[in-house]
C-alpha cells in the first residue's frame, strides 16, 4: 500500500454531472494515481451512484494539493473533519488562507454536522457564526468576523443537469443561440415568463438603452404595465433613452418612429436629462405629469422597483443613479446566464407578442 | 508661370458630391499645388457647378503622376486627347500598361468624342470596337482586342448622392444598421421592394443557409410565391437546408418548428442531398412531386431563376450547383451594398408581413 | 427676393474640411434653398475660402430651423448678434432652451467680440462669468450661473484636416487597422510616444485587464519605468490582475508565463485583493515591500499618477478605486480616439520594443 | 422483465472519454429506461472499464430508436449482427436507409469481425468492397457499389481524451486563446511545429490574404525556405496578394511596408494578376525570373506543393487556381481544428522568430 494516500467517497449523480470524470481528469491533470475500490451505479436514472477511491500521491505535500481540487469537486473522506476558521486580524481584511467560494451550493462541516452556506456568491468568504455560516464580501468583514480556512471540511454541489420539463435553459443547453429558430426561441422565453409567474417566480429585466434605440421601448413598456416584469436593474442610459423617447419621441436625436434625425435633435438626450433633474428625480417627474409614458413611467406606476448603477460613461447621470459602485453592488449578482444572439429590436417586440402583452 | 503644370476642368455637383474636396485633397496628398482659375458654384442645388484649377508639379512625372489620379476624379485637360489602345499579345493577357477599370460609370474620348464604356465592373480592362467600349474581364480577353491603356482620355463620374425620395439605401446612409430601430428598417425594406417592382425592377435574393436555419424559410418561399422576389442567387448549401426542411422538417437535424434536435437527424441533411440526386436535379425533384414545398419548389414553379454557385466546403454538390466558378461568376455582380445587422429569423418574417406576402 | 431668407458667410478651408458640402447638404436635406452669392477659393492651400449665400425658408419658422443648423457648422449672420444666456434657477438644472455642446472647438459672441468657450467637452452647457466662458457638467451647475441659450452667436468650428507630418492619426485616417500591416502600425506608435515626449506632450495609459492576462504586462511596466507613459487611467480590474501576476505569478489563477492553470489558483484573484486591503492601499503595498514589481509598482515608484474608477462588477474592489463614479468622471475625458484592431498580447511587447523600452 | 429491452455492453475509458455519461443521457433524453447490471471501472488510468446495461424502450420502434443512437456511441450488443448493405441503383445515388458517417474512427462489423473503415470523413457513405470497407463521398459512388445502410454492426470510437504530454492542442483545450498568453501561445506553436518535423510529420499551411496584408508573408516566406511547411492550402487570393507584394511592394494597392497607398495603386491587384496569366502560371513566373521572392515563390524553388481552390469573388482567378470546386475538394479535409484568436500581422512573424526561422 502506498504511504501517501487517502479514500475518499463520493456520491450522487456521478456519471449525469460528471463528477466522477471530473475526480479523475483532476488527479490525472495533477500526477497522481487512484485505485476504484468499489463502485455502485444507480440502476434506475432517480437512483444515486457512490464511489469509494484511494488517491495516491508522490508525498504528503502532492497528496494534500490533489485532496484541495478533490474536495472541492465534492469528495469527503472517511474520517470527516470540521472545516477551521480563523479570526478577521481587522475589517475588510481577510485570514491569509481564507476558502474563496464559487457561486455552487456549498456546505461546510462545523461541529461534526453539515451546514449549508447562505447567501452563496462567488469570490467571497464564508463567515461562521453559531451553527449558521454565510458568504460575506471583503468590504463588509468585520473584525473578530470567524472565517473559513483551508480547503478541509468543505463541499460543493454541481448543479446538476436538468432532464425533465423544457424551460428555455434546457432547450438552448450551454451553446449560443445563433443556430437556433428565432421565431420559436422567441415562444419558448415568452412561455419561460409565464410559467415562471405562474409559479409565482419573479422576472428581473437587466437592459440596456439598445432596448430605446432599436424600438423595442413599447414591447417592454408594455410588459411592464401588463406584469410580466417585476423588478428592472439598469444604467443611467436605459432611464435617459427611454425619458427622452418618452417626452421627444427620440432616441439620442433619432425619431425612434422612422428613424431620421431630429433638428437640433443631439441635444434632446441632455433636454431629457435636464428634465428630470428639474423635477428631482423619475417619480416625482411622473408625480408632476412631465413623464407620461415609457419603461421608467410604468415602473413608477406599477410600484416596480428599480435599480440604476452608475458607470464612468454616464452622461448626467440621473438622480435616481446609485453613483457609487460599491454601494449599488448589493443589488445585483447573477447565478447563471444564457446568451441569446438576436436583434433586440425584433426579438422583444417579438416576446411580447406572445406573451400576450399587447397595446 | 509654372513650367511644369496643366490646367484642368471639372463640373457636375462639385461640392455636393466632394469632386472638388477629393482633387484638392488629392493634389496635397501628392505634394503638388494649385490654383483655382475660376468657379462657379451652381446657384440652385439643380444646377451644375464649373471649376477651372491650374495644377503644378515638380517635374514632368511627378505632374504626370497627379494628373493620372485627378483623371480618376473626372478632370478633364482643355486640349482633350483621345484614348490609348494597345492590341492584346495573347489570350487571357491585358497589355502591360492597362487602363484597371473601378465599378463607377466611365466614358473615354476615342475618335475626338465621348463614348461610354458598357458593362461596367470593378478590376477590368476597357475593350474598343469600332465606336463602342466595354469591361471586359482578363479570362475573357482575346489575343487582338484593343484595350485601352494608360490613363489619359478617361473620365469616370463618381455616383451622385441622392436627395429626393427616400429609399433604403438613403435612409440608411453609408452607416451601418445596428443604431437603427429594427421594425422601421423592415418596413422600409418592405416599401422599397414593392416601389421597385411598381416602377418595373427586379428583386434579386441573395442568401444563405441561416435563412433556413432561423425558421425564415416559409417567409422567403412566401415572398416569391407572391412575385416580391425575381431571382435568387445562392449556394449548395441554402437549396441544401431549403430541400432538407422541405422534405424532412429539419435544418441540420434540428427540428426548424421547435429547435429540438431528431432522432438520427445527423443524416439528414445527406439524406435531401440523396433525395436531389435521385431525383437528378430540383426541377425534376418538383416535377416527380418529391419536393412540394420551399424556397427551391416555388423558384421551380414560378419559373424564377436561380444561380447556386459551388464552393470548396460544399457537401454534395447538388447536380443543380454550377462547380466551375470561372462560369459562376458570370452570373453575379454587385454595384452598391448596403449593410443591415440584425437577425434574419427575425427580420425577413416581418419584411414578408409588412409586404403582405402573408400565407 | 423670397421674404424668409437670410445672409450667410462662412469662411476658412471651406473645401478641405467639407465645411461648404455640409451647409449645403444641410439646408437640403430640411427642405430648403440657397443661392450662392459670392464665392471665393483660396488660390494656395494655405489659403482661407469665401462664400456668401442667401438661405431660403417656407416660413419663419422654418428659416430659423434651418439656421439653427448652419449656426453649427460655423456660419455666421452679418449683422452678428450677441449669444444669449439665462440664470440656472436651481443647483443641477440648465434653463430649458440651453445651449447643449459639442466636443469641437467653440468660440461665443458675447459684448460684441467672439471669445473662446474654455473645458470644451461634449453634451455639457456653456456657463458665461464677466468676459470667460466656460463649459460645465449638469452637476456642477450652480445656481445663478449664466448659461448660454439657443443658436445665435455661437460658432462652432470643423477640426481641419490635417495634411503635413504623419502621425498615426494621419497615417490610420478614419478607418480601423484591421486592414493595414501590424509591425508597421506598432512603429508608428512607437515613434509617436517617442515624438510627443520630446515635444514636452504626456502619454496617458488608458489599460485593461487584457493586458496583463494576455501576457503584456512586462512590457507596460517597462514603458512606465523608462518614463513613456505619464499617468494611467484603469479600472479596478487591471490593477487587481497586476497584483495578482506581480504576487503570485497568475491572472485569474492561470499562469502567465506557460498558460496553465495554478493549483487552487482561483483564489488567486481574491488573495491579490486582500493583500491590498491587508496593507492599506497600493502605495503602502509598495512601501511594506509586498508588492516589488509590475504596473502599479512602476507608477508608485516613478510617482506617476493613476485613477483607477469603480465599476458595477468590480471584485473588492481594491481601496485605491474611487468607487462614486461621479468623482471618478471628473478625471476622464477623450477627445479624439483612433482604433487599433490587434491583440494586445502581441501588439503592446512590439511597441515596447520598437520604443527602446527593454529590460 | 420487460419486454421491449436489450442488452449492451461497452468498454474503454467509459469515464474519462464520457461514454457512459453520453449513453445515459442519451437514454433519458429519448425518454427511454436503463438498468445498470454491471459495472467495473479499470483501477488504474491506463486500465479500460466496461459496463453492461440492460436498454428498455416503450415499444419496439422506441427502443430501435434508442439503440440507433447508442450504437453510434460505440455501445455493442452481445450477438453482434453483421451490418447490412445495398447496392447503389445507379452512379451518384445512395440506397435511401443509408448509413451517414461522422469524422470520428469507425468500424464495421462485417462477415462476423471487426474491419476498419478507411478514408474516415464526414457526411460521407461506407462502400464495402470484399474484406474492406471505406468512406466514399456521394459524387464518387458508382452505380452497384455495397453501401452500408441502417445502424448495426457500427461501431463508432469517440476520440479519447489525450492526457500526457502537452501539444498545443492539450493546452488550449476546446477553449479560444482570447483569454491566454499570447506570446507563449506563439511558442507552443513553435515548438509543436518543430516536434512534429521531428518525429516525421507534416505541416501544412491554410492561408488567407490577410496574411500578406497585415505583414506577415516574409515571416511565412521564410518558414517555407526553412523547411517548416511542407504543403500550402489556399485560395486565389492568398496568392494574387503574395504576387502583388513580390513585385511591386503592395498589398490592394498599400505599400506593405508603411501601409501608406501607393500613387495608381489600385491596379496593382490586376497587374499581379496580369503577370501571371502572361508568364503562363506562377511555376513558370519563377522559371522566367519574373518571380523572385514570396511564398509562392519559395514554394516553387523548394518544390513544395500547393493548391489554390476557386471561390465565387476571386479576380482572375490566376492560371494555376482550380476552378472547379469539385475538384478542388479533393484536396480537403479536416479532422479536427483548434481556434487561436490574434493578430496574424504580429502573431506569424513571432512563431517565425521562435522556430528560429530567421532571415
Amino acid at each position: 500500500m502506498n504511504k501517501y494516500s487517502k479514500i475518499i467517497e463520493v456520491q450522487g449523480h456521478l456519471i449525469d454531472s460528471l463528477v466522477l470524470t471530473k475526480i479523475f481528469d483532476n488527479v490525472m491533470d495533477l500526477d497522481g494515481k487512484f485505485e476504484v475500490m468499489k463502485i455502485s451505479v444507480g440502476k434506475l436514472k432517480t437512483d444515486e451512484s457512490y464511489a469509494k477511491l484511494r488517491i495516491i500521491g508522490k508525498n504528503k505535500s502532492h497528496l494534500n494539493e490533489i485532496m484541495t481540487v478533490l474536495h472541492r469537486e465534492g469528495a469527503t473522506t472517511k474520517s470527516q473533519k470540521n472545516c477551521k476558521t480563523k479570526s478577521a486580524s481587522k475589517n475588510m481584511v481577510f485570514p491569509d488562507n481564507f476558502y474563496s467560494t464559487t457561486n455552487n451550493h456549498t456546505s461546510i462541516y462545523h461541529k461534526n454536522k453539515w451546514i449549508n452556506v447562505e447567501n452563496m456568491m462567488m469570490d467571497k468568504c464564508i463567515v461562521v457564526k453559531g451553527n449558521t455560516a454565510r458568504c460575506v464580501p471583503i468590504r463588509e468583514v468585520k473584525k473578530g468576523d470567524k472565517i473559513v480556512i483551508g480547503e478541509e471540511g468543505i463541499k460543493v454541489s454541481t448543479p446538476e443537469r436538468p432532464r425533465e420539463g423544457m424551460n428555455v435553459f434546457q432547450f438552448m443547453g450551454s451553446g449560443s443561440s445563433s443556430e437556433r429558430p428565432t421565431q420559436h426561441i422567441a415562444k419558448k422565453v415568452a412561455e419561460d415568463i409565464k410559467n415562471t409567474k405562474k409559479k409565482g417566480g419573479k422576472i428581473v429585466l437587466v437592459g440596456g438603452p439598445a432596448i430605446v434605440h432599436t424600438g423595442a421601448a413599447d414591447a417592454v413598456a408594455k410588459m411592464i404595465k401588463t406584469g410580466h416584469i417585476n423588478a428592472v436593474l439598469a444604467g443611467n442610459a436605459l432611464a435617459v433613452h427611454d425619458v427622452e423617447y418618452a417626452t421627444l419621441g427620440t432616441s439620442l436625436g433619432m425619431k425612434v418612429k422612422d428613424g431620421t434625425l431630429a433638428v437640433r435633435g443631439h441635444r434632446n438626450h441632455m433636454d431629457a436629462i435636464n428634465s428630470v433633474f428639474k423635477a428631482g428625480s423619475l417619480k416625482k417627474m411622473v408625480q408632476q405629469k412631465k413623464l407620461t409614458r415609457g419603461i421608467m413611467y410604468e415602473c413608477v406606476k406599477k410600484k416596480i422597483p428599480f435599480v440604476l448603477a452608475g458607470s464612468l460613461r454616464d452622461d448626467g447621470p440621473l438622480p435616481d443613479v446609485i453613483t457609487d459602485i460599491a454601494e449599488a453592488q448589493r443589488d445585483r449578482g447573477t447565478w447563471q446566464a444564457l446568451g441569446i444572439v438576436s436583434d433586440v429590436g425584433a426579438f422583444l417586440p417579438m416576446v411580447a407578442e406572445k406573451i400576450g402583452a399587447k397595446k
